[in-house]
């Protein structure tokens, strides 16, 4: 009596099994998932495409790759907020043609990565198209009152971030254009660019640690890039920021003789999918931002100003203006 | 400073401005949206794909009718459980030539869906795609354990329907093949086809009614086809059905000599995107089912078996199996 797409669905289901979380009365399989808020908990509600052709390449994106990197787009908002993902849901759109291995492939990473941000598969949508396209809503929750926003920089905050950024943009490089260095150079380095680019990892702990202390007064997640990014939590602040080039941790490139092809300040400065934490903190808190987080770099890379306009400090001492440049999709 | 992509979710949030019900302390605009969950009430969550080639097609299809329907297609969901539905996330890819009027159109029909169906935009994700893919996410509530969902069915239980069955799969076929009738027959009444088609209406009033006086055991709404949709609700019930054909409320045809292009009980066992609900009724409470609900006509078309199989009675008394032959992309 079952439907093709019912039996994709089991094929779903059965790949990421409902656990019965406290808070999920009713999981995928009725017309829409049943959930019970905890007391004294606001809820986070995002949504993030990955397409076929714009975030991901059918024959250079391994599935269990794909699987991952969907669920960890929409978790990494979760992270820039300061809450916990709870429940996602599935929106899935497949050729016939990969109903088969190749789903089972993107079950697999998408399964591992919700056990890795305790995210569980709230319920969806599937239907056929001849390329394929993901939606992922993640649902998730913040003690009241915590959350932090994009709106709260004031000017004097400092501007902190973590990580080192463009290596994800580095790794795209890699993976579309093959190897950057010479075999000489190969290290695992250039697989810890591929790894940053093919499995994001949303900086959930850290969010949730800022959150909780109090510390940041605005944050915002690099999706799209830092000159991107950082405008736009400047837009929603009404405030502009001065950045410094020479503060800015970078992905960083082995030498190689007579090899320029990669402008790191570039990569950094606009490189999209890192899924860093851009975070102001109030002057007087900065003192207790530690240098890392659980192992994670945190690094203070300019301050917020009163003019609408974001300012890069060159290695010259020289300020120019710094341009969105960053992923925009018009 | 903004990006294009920017100034895309501007026109949205401008077109579907945030009014800040209470709720919701954050619209669309920063990471994710911020929700303050009501006391005593569960959440629903569900998700709806609307793709160009499948859900509409961009030539034929209105923009105003493809913003109404891709919400009204995620509401129904919250309507099947007894729910309302509160608020909204927009995943949106279009093509750079669809920003401009497409778009407009597009917004107004979603607009005034969502001044209909009283569920406010709060945040969703924007990008560029050659062809238009919709998404649409739906929170809504229901007072604590009073959700209905499709697992409840018992034997002996009464199986009812909403409205009139097939309207919107003639409407789809009016709109693509052209006019079905002749200039002779054309009245108000394949307007009603088309409307169905075009701007359906989730059933929350009745939803919510039944759900209310726990009138339903079992509910779902028939999104992909009576066959199809009433072989979901016996299987997550772990029952059989068996339907009176002669019972089944069907479109109704105005009769023309030599014209049996439709087979009306054809439409109305398998056409998709009516919209309405299917309940089952406890057989001590049927009594109670009023025969019309708002005006909406509600008729009892069978009841819920033992036997996990779906049964059609036709009208010489014969019975045969209900074969699942809605929608099925697959």
């Amino acid at each position: 009596m079952k439907t093709g797409e019912d039996r994709l669905v089991q094929r779903i289901t059965r790949a990421l099994p409902f656990k019965g979380l406290p808070g999920l009365a009713l999981g995928a399989g009725d017309d829409a998932a049943l959930l019970t808020p905890q007391p004294r908990q606001e809820l986070i509600l995002t949504c993030d495409w990955s397409l076929e052709g714009s975030h991901f390449l059918r024959n250079k994106h391994a599935p269990d790759s794909i699987g991952w990197r969907c669920l960890a787009r929409a978790v990494s908002d979760v992270a820039a907020m300061g809450g916990e993902p709870k429940y996602f849901l599935l929106s899935l759109a497949l050729p016939a043609t990969h109903t088969g291995k190749w789903l089972k492939g993107f079950l697999r990473g998408l399964s591992r990565a919700g056990r890795r941000f305790r995210c569980q598969l709230a319920g969806g949508d599937t239907t056929r198209n001849n390329k394929i396209l993901i939606n992922v809503t993640v649902l998730g929750e913040v003690p009241m009152g915590s959350a932090v926003l994009r709106s709260g920089a004031e000017p004097g905050d400092l501007v902190f971030v973590s990580g080192r950024l463009g290596g994800a943009e580095l790794g795209l490089r890699e993976l579309t254009q093959g190897p950057l260095l010479s075999r000489r150079a190969i290290s695992d380095r250039n697989r810890g660019w591929l790894k940053k680019h093919l499995y994001p990892e949303p900086r959930l702990a850290l969010g949730r640690w800022l959150a909780g202390k109090r510390m940041a007064t605005a944050m915002i997640d690099l999706s799209d890039g830092l000159s991107t990014d950082l405008g736009r939590l400047c837009a929603a602040s009404s405030v502009g920021a001065r950045i410094n080039m020479i503060k800015i941790p970078k992905v960083i490139l082995p030498k190689e003789k007579g090899r320029t092809r990669f402008d790191v300040t570039e990569l950094a400065l606009h490189g999209g999918d890192d899924y860093e934490l851009l975070f102001t903190v109030h002057p007087g808190q900065a003192g207790n931002v530690p240098s890392t987080f659980q192992g994670l770099p945190l690094s203070c890379i300019g301050e917020i100003s009163h003019k609408p306009e974001v300012l890069l400090v060159g290695t010259n001492g020289r300020e120019e203006r710094l341009v969105a440049r960053g992923w925009d999709p018009f």
